[in-house]
């Protein structure tokens, strides 16, 4: 009997009873629509509404999941075609990149990858047979050919994936054309951008301090004064909402928090500003910050997205070749307990602040998360992240926080991620761990069934439209 | 059909083989008496036998599992009747305040407070149908008109809940009053008190120094000597031993230890009796004073306890308003391998020492504490404590503690609760997760069903008892 | 029905569809001889191929896993023979010394060891019946009969083992004795060492001045100097590599790499040559040599494993009275992220490069190892070590690590074992573990049954042979 790609009750636990509860539970959420509040996709995409390439544009050269796998295994980025920063050349017939993913496709067995690239090429595509060298081909220009249809174009694809919102990801500085472009035409509300200031947050940046002569530009403040920075970050904010912003997210190497008093802030903001500043002060500074725009989703309302704990660019040899997100972030070990204290002291119980944690260091679910979201008002988690957005990663996430931080502390699923036709499969791939969790619960007698079923439809949906203000 | 509040197969796994021998190891465990060597009774409980008040009053302000949930779910702490230390008001009315947990009982589905409060209404109280809004009050006015019949006072309850022995903790200065009165009568086998000297070791305490002196007071040494001071704790000691006392308890914010020079003892304690020290003194302080007392054990046979780990009233603002223990303790990454080793290096291979050490950071179950009980034969593991004692910690627990420490260095359950109604449930809970445990062992021929019978009545009663010295 | 010592489904899990597929995937791999690339057997046992001496010399003596328990629950060290620094006496009698062990064997309910020992028992000398106090001198008489018979020899173990390879570990200073014995004997294709270079790295040991001194006399180096050093250092790997060694051993405290300048190299070696080096200095020394000796292998191609973690000699008393390796070495937090990036960056993306990382630290499986293995082609990662090569360790092992890093960044089992006869038992757990996680990938349709059945042969031998260049 021929393997087949993808079994319809996949991931769901062996035990007939569990199995047969989970797929209840599923069918109920399966066909509910996507909120998609935290991600990467291009608004291009949704604003030009063009056909995407062929295969390998759109699926491998930018999934730093799948070539990350391969340059572990001896395969040389140049030759899966990533385009270089030092001006050296690398592959550039498509055709040869898909066959090297193809013969190197068992690599990815019990990987998440694999079942995301499955449920792409089955779901979206129509295969029946899994990539192997001999198909290779096969497949290239069957997907490619796909592509160029109509019914592939992004709106079309929205559309089919059943995609309610979802929300791209923008720097400060960012004009937000494509979300322009989309406004007033009924797009505008399920694209939407976020609020990303980590470029004029970051003073280790090489374009921090141009990047505050810009901010200062754009808002028409005096950037480089203290209050004059935070009026020009709560103008830029402005601009973000009314282009449909509900959240901010900010990805800081830690989650440090600070609580300076006032000159002590403007001492350190001249320091930073010298671009000449101590890994010290842009911490500090950095910490500081977290603190400020907290209070400005204090007044404005907006959500805080925490996204602490990755090392960035670890291989610095490959960063001089390849530049940035070519799947050398490695996690770190992160506190959150001491970190926050400061933050939370200042804005923990106002009612209208709103934070999603998130973290890389799963070591914090059961000692630190759960219980600091089981107490603060202001704290949510986000979803298992990046490395554990994956079955195993999942359940270790539900496991460890539930009994602490209960379920309606958590805030659903998202997907995190530029690769637009996978988002899809990794709603399905959370739908199907959150239920099946749910259903080990039920045969365990640990909640009703009629219980499960709301906190299935919660999972997969009400929570992440109220955590991100979506509905 | 309904839902059934509490089925008696619940925690159990769901395959039938499994859970046929998990069910038989359960039954013959089921029965056994309770030994509750740690715990936050109120020893006038037992001493006065009065009645109980009402539902609210024993079940909700007491509980911070409770109300800290509610509180991370926008419920002010005031509209719980939690009272006020800056003189502010709270809600007085016990119904309005019953019918808030009853309105909001869906958030703790999957926690092991549902279970315990599920099990406290069914088992104690006969109800069948879940809490909700809508019967919140006939379940308010049953477990109220309940409480005030003679079969619920103390007393009758602990007989009812087959509790062998329980021990309430007092702090070092604490006269014993209610243990004093139960003495000669029976009860005082039954109700014993604990030794936890935080209160006179702990220099960030605000009244330490005032403590220093009343110690003195209380023992006729003089307690600003080391010498004076390490006297009157062992005439401190002496007294809560004859007041039944087996075991000491120790609540530091971390496992350090120390073991310094005698005259750097001296000086030590001359510069945190300024009420003005340093924390790293402080921190010393504590670190010596565990071996200290740790040394006393080796003297007069005291079991000690260790639970480190906990970051103290994390929200500032909250402790303001409501003080201590009101759900905004938060744990911390704990190390176990360099603090222990001055005390362990002192006194780890003398016999005569008992040493049941916690953790609130399960990092170090399979990488420091189960290497170290394995090895020490002063040392031995504490249940899964706090967050963790839930059946999904209680797996955890056992199963990356026992590969390396066995079952044999690890002692039983305790519930160290406050909450008298929930000690039945609780420990039930400990014993199904323990029968579910040794039947995976059973079904997967890596101990025998004998082996698992005679695990399953030590870790329910036997260890304990031998433990902390009770038998 | 009497309990069966070693049932043919042990370690598979009870769901009946998932245990045929892990047994089927079992019995597929279970006779496929073993690949011991890392371990701690005698090589004169092969080399001088005479047979072992009585049960207990062979069983309890050399195993620290078996005596540290015992030790915890209170058997003196004397009372098992163990042989004493300081001179005074331990017990002589075997016969008394296996009785110890049988009395105590309950204590071992679900350890590893116990698993071990069973196998060995049972599948090596054919016992029937689990040891206890009852039967323990016709066990010691029976094992200690069997062992002086010709198939007892380690010669014809190892053929009755069906031991394809096994490699033991030396100091850089051994001058190989038994390996040069079994030169050009057809066993030097079966019998390989291992270079461990710590008694010429770690400047903490107080050999270490007289051992680069001896250094120099076995190379004709001058090995006070910076380059003669590392000139004897590559003039010992040659030797090394013509008695068979493919790979190379590090147990360093930490994971800590360095990239120095030359000047600042000579400088540093000058000073831990004194033989008063800083603590700091003896780091940074064998930070450095980390990076010096992999671009060692980078040359001459041994592949190098890296074990970091171990809190050697915790029990300083019982260090004084036993010495090393007498069960008191405890696992200690590790990080690998930041430690490891100046060895990275200098060699990280170098396909000549092989490293494999080990761990103490459970906590960097998801965190730290996957990631860097699933990205960097010069890292693999090794098996569950020490602690965690039990059946729990290993689940977690597969459970945290696969998802990132795939399968093909692991290079199967090793047994790290001074313990020969139970080599066998080990790979065993290791093969039953690995099916079963692979029948549970099977059933919840996340890897096919031709995927799994490949994975197992690779997961049980192939992997291995590769990884070392063994083949």
């Amino acid at each position: 009997m021929r393997p087949i790609l993808l079994h319809e009750d996949r991931l769901f636990p062996v035990d007939e009873k569990t199995r047969s509860i989970a797929r209840a539970l599923y069918q109920s959420v399966r066909d509910l629509p996507i909120i998609s509040p935290h991600g990467h996709t291009d608004p291009s995409w949704f604003a030009k509404d063009s056909n995407f390439g062929n295969a390998t544009e759109l699926l491998i050269k930018p999934d730093h999941y799948v070539f990350r796998m391969l340059y572990s295994q001896g395969v040389p980025l140049e030759s899966l075609g990533i385009p270089r920063w030092d001006g050296g050349e690398s592959e550039t017939d498509p055709r040869k990149i898909w066959q090297l993913l193809a013969d190197h496709y068992y690599l990815f067995a019990a990987t998440p990858s694999r079942m995301w690239l499955d449920t792409v090429f089955h779901n979206v595509f129509g295969m029946t047979d899994m990539l192997c060298s001999d198909n290779a081909m096969e497949y290239y220009d069957h997907i490619t050919t796909e592509l160029a249809k109509p019914e592939y174009k992004p709106r079309a694809l929205m559309d089919r994936f059943n995609i309610e919102v979802i929300a791209t990801t923008e720097g400060a500085l960012d004009s937000l054309p494509h979300h322009s472009a989309i406004k007033g035409t009924g797009w505008d509300k399920r694209v939407i951008t976020t609020f990303r200031p980590d470029d004029v947050v970051d003073a280790s940046r090489e374009d921090f301090v141009a990047n505050i002569g810009k901010l200062g530009e754009m808002t028409g403040e005096d950037s480089h004064s203290w209050a004059g920075y935070l009026n020009a970050l709560r103008k830029r904010r402005e601009v973000f909402r009314d282009h449909g912003a509900t959240a901010t997210d900010h990805g800081h190497p830690t989650a440090a928090t600070a609580d300076l008093a006032l000159q002590d802030c403007q001492a350190l903001f001249d320091r930073v500003l010298t671009g000449k500043s101590s890994a010290q002060d842009q911490e500090l500074f950095r910490a500081q910050m977290l603190t400020e725009l907290a209070g400005m989703s204090v007044e404005d309302g907006m959500v805080m997205q925490i996204h602490p704990g990755s090392f960035r660019n670890h291989n610095e040899a490959l960063f001089k070749k390849f530049g940035r997100d070519k799947g050398h972030d490695i996690p770190m070990q992160t506190d959150y307990v001491k970190s926050l204290q400061p933050l939370l002291n200042k804005y923990g119980n106002d009612p209208r602040l709103n934070i999603i944690l998130f973290t890389l260091d799963e070591t914090v679910y059961a000692r630190e998360l759960a219980p600091l979201a089981g107490h603060y008002p202001s704290l949510k988690l986000g979803p298992a992240w990046w490395f554990h957005d994956s079955p195993e990663g999942m359940l270790r996430f539900r496991h460890q926080v539930t009994e602490t931080a209960g379920f309606y502390n958590t805030v659903g699923f998202n997907d995190d991620t530029r690769a637009f036709l996978s988002i899809p499969a990794r709603h399905d791939v959370a739908r199907r761990i959150d239920c099946r969790f749910l259903a080990q619960l039920v045969v365990e007698h640990r909640v009703s069934e009629s219980e499960a079923a709301e906190l299935a439809v919660q999972l997969s949906y009400k929570l992440a439209k109220k955590a991100y203000k979506l509905g």
